[in-house]
C-alpha cells in the first residue's frame, strides 16, 4: 500500500493537488490582499508590524502574534544597525520567493531537491536617492542572484529548476512595474 | 550658544550635510553593493542571512551579527508560519524605505515631523504564479500605501512629504523594472 501522503521538497503532493483543484472550482480563492503596517521611531529607524492578510475568500486567523521586523540603517548611513536596511530586506524577499517557486514548482513536476542556497547582491548608488545626480535611479542598478542546487538532477531537470524562479511574486514586482498609490488619512 | 549638534527627525543635519559633502568630493563614496544569502529549509520555508555590504569605498564591518530572517508561508499557502511570506517582507521594505526617505529629506530640509505611521495592503491573485491563468500577473497587481502624519505642519510641507516618499529607492524597485541576472554556481 503507498503512502497516502507523499511528501516531496516538504511539500504534501495532496495538499498541492487540492490548492489547485479548488481554485479551479473558484478562482476567487486565488485572490489574496497582504498588508503591512509601520511605525516610525527614530531618523532611519522604523519598525513594521505583519500579522492579517484576506486569502481563500476569508480573513486569515492563524497567526496568533504578529510578525515584527525593524528597519534601520549602519552609521555610513546614518544609522545604528537596528535591523536590516530596506533594500536589504528586498534581497531577502526576492531569494525567498524565488527559492519557494522553484521548490513548490518542483514538486508539482515530481523534482526531488536535496539542498538550495542564494546569494544575491544589488548595486545602488545612493547619489539618486540623496537628490546629487538626476542620472542615477534611486533603486536597484542591478540584481545578481547565483544559485547553488544539489540534488540527484538531470541538466534538463537543473534548467527547469532555473526556469520556475522566473515564476516567482517577488521576481515579477522587482522585474516588472507595480502600480504604487499613495494616499494620507 | 547653538547646540553644536542640531538633531531633526532624529538625524543630525551636521552628519547629513557631512555625508553630502563628502559624496560630492568623490562620489564613488556613494556606490553600494547590499547583499543576501539565503538557504531553503524545507517546502515554502528558508532563511536569508544579511551582514557585509560594500559602501564608501570599503567593506563595511559594524554589524557583529548578521541579521536572520524566515521566509514561510501559512497554512493556506502550504506552510505553517514560520515566518512572514515574501511578498510581505516586501510591504515591509516599500513602508520603511518610503518613512526613511521623507525624513531624511524632511530633516534636510528643516521640516520637523512627530509623527508617521502607515499601512500597506498589496493585491495578489495566486493565479498567476501557480501557472493557472496566463492573463494574471505572477507578483502584486497593485499595492495601496497610507500615511499617517502628525506634526505642526503647513498644508505644502505635507505634499512635500509625501512628494519625498517618491525617491524612496524601495518604491522606484517596486514601481519601474530592475534587471535581475540569475547564475547557478
Amino acid at each position: 500500500m503507498e503512502t497516502l501522503q507523499k511528501e516531496i521538497n516538504g511539500f504534501k503532493s495532496q495538499d498541492i493537488m487540492d490548492t489547485v483543484g479548488a481554485i479551479q472550482s473558484n478562482p476567487d480563492i486565488a485572490k489574496f490582499k497582504f498588508r503591512a503596517r509601520n511605525k516610525w521611531i527614530s531618523g532611519g529607524h522604523n519598525r513594521s508590524s505583519i500579522q492579517g492578510f484576506y486569502g481563500g475568500c476569508v480573513e486569515d486567523t492563524t497567526r496568533t502574534n504578529p510578525f515584527v521586523f525593524d528597519n534601520s540603517e549602519p552609521p555610513i548611513l546614518l544609522g545604528n544597525n537596528e535591523g536590516a536596511n530596506a533594500v536589504e530586506f528586498i534581497l531577502h524577499g526576492l531569494a525567498g520567493c524565488m527559492t519557494t517557486t522553484m521548490m513548490l514548482h518542483a514538486a508539482a513536476n515530481g523534482i526531488s531537491v536535496d539542498h538550495v542556497e542564494s546569494s544575491l547582491e544589488g548595486d545602488l548608488d545612493v547619489q539618486g536617492f540623496l537628490g546629487l545626480d538626476k542620472t542615477v535611479r534611486n533603486g536597484y542598478q542591478n540584481i545578481n542572484v547565483t544559485f547553488k542546487i544539489e540534488g540527484d538532477l538531470t541538466e534538463e531537470e537543473r534548467e527547469q529548476l532555473i526556469a520556475f524562479t522566473r515564476q516567482s511574486p517577488v521576481f515579477d514586482i522587482v522585474t516588472n512595474k507595480v502600480p504604487v498609490n499613495i494616499s494620507v488619512q
